[in-house]
């Protein structure tokens, strides 16, 4: 499956490099992170490549990784990941939405600025698609952050789990 | 642009058929429809298509309309709309999630189950394509109604508009 190129999001905010998530972050400790939100199982490495092959041929969608500068081709674990999925509406002359989803900084990197650092690259992504809004669903707990980056409370959330 | 072929969505539920949205439904109220719950100013011809094409190319978008049985050649205005897209996600062992979007049901149609249907038709398609939750957000004054579908209160929704 050949390299598709990687979206242009590549940001060094100080000694913090944030980046699209690659195939090699299977060992860089991806799914070690997912894991600090939800259950994560590692994927297999076919099944992780070929999940970053969607996600790198998709448009409208973005998985960013954090890392500290210079960590790239080091075994460094990586610091947190965020992911935002663009939807093409009907609504609002064809709009579109940004959905942000699992969010997560690895514990022993918080209170570094590290969320909001994605979170500021995942809404510029869905500003240059030109999405009329980003939405996102959080614990209430974590509301305060997304206020600190620019979200306000909306409604609610509701899931029905199979 | 070739037709494609449509989701295997199209129930009949007694004088209702629930069924995915097609470039005929530009002229028979969609976006009044759409209005009732947003800013939705009719798309052009064009547009319409190029949307309803894009849907029916997804694998993992829906989007349906409600209409009388019978109406599907008539111009009688449809009753209801829902939408859904499914997420990829890597937590979950690469789990999928349906968010569900845009649900609404004409003002006169209220009342009918027309809402229920629609729920339960874009909950069947995330469980037919794996999903292992569906979500969705809404004002606190239709809980109540999405609690009768099926789904529980979870998290809080929050937005940056721009």
């Amino acid at each position: 499956m050949p390299d598709l190129a990687p979206k242009a999001i590549s940001t060094k905010i100080g000694p913090i490099t944030i980046r699209p998530v690659q195939r090699g972050d299977l060992h860089r400790g991806f799914f070690d992170l997912l894991s600090q939100l939800t259950e994560a199982p590692a994927l297999s490495k076919d099944a992780f490549a070929a999940y970053v092959a969607r996600v790198d041929a998709s448009p409208d969608q973005a998985v960013l990784v954090a890392e500290r500068s210079g960590a790239e081709h080091a075994s460094a674990p990586l610091l947190g990941t965020a992911a935002v999925l663009v939807e093409h509406k009907a609504v609002r002359g064809g709009g579109r939405v940004g959905h942000v989803e699992d969010v997560v900084v690895d514990g022993a990197a918080r209170g570094a600025s590290l969320g909001k650092a994605l979170i500021v690259e995942l809404v510029g992504f869905c500003r240059d698609l030109g999405c009329y809004k980003v939405i996102l669903d959080c614990a209430e707990g974590n509301a305060a952050f997304y206020e600190r980056c620019g979200f306000e409370r909306k409604e609610i959330q509701m899931a029905q789990y199979f």
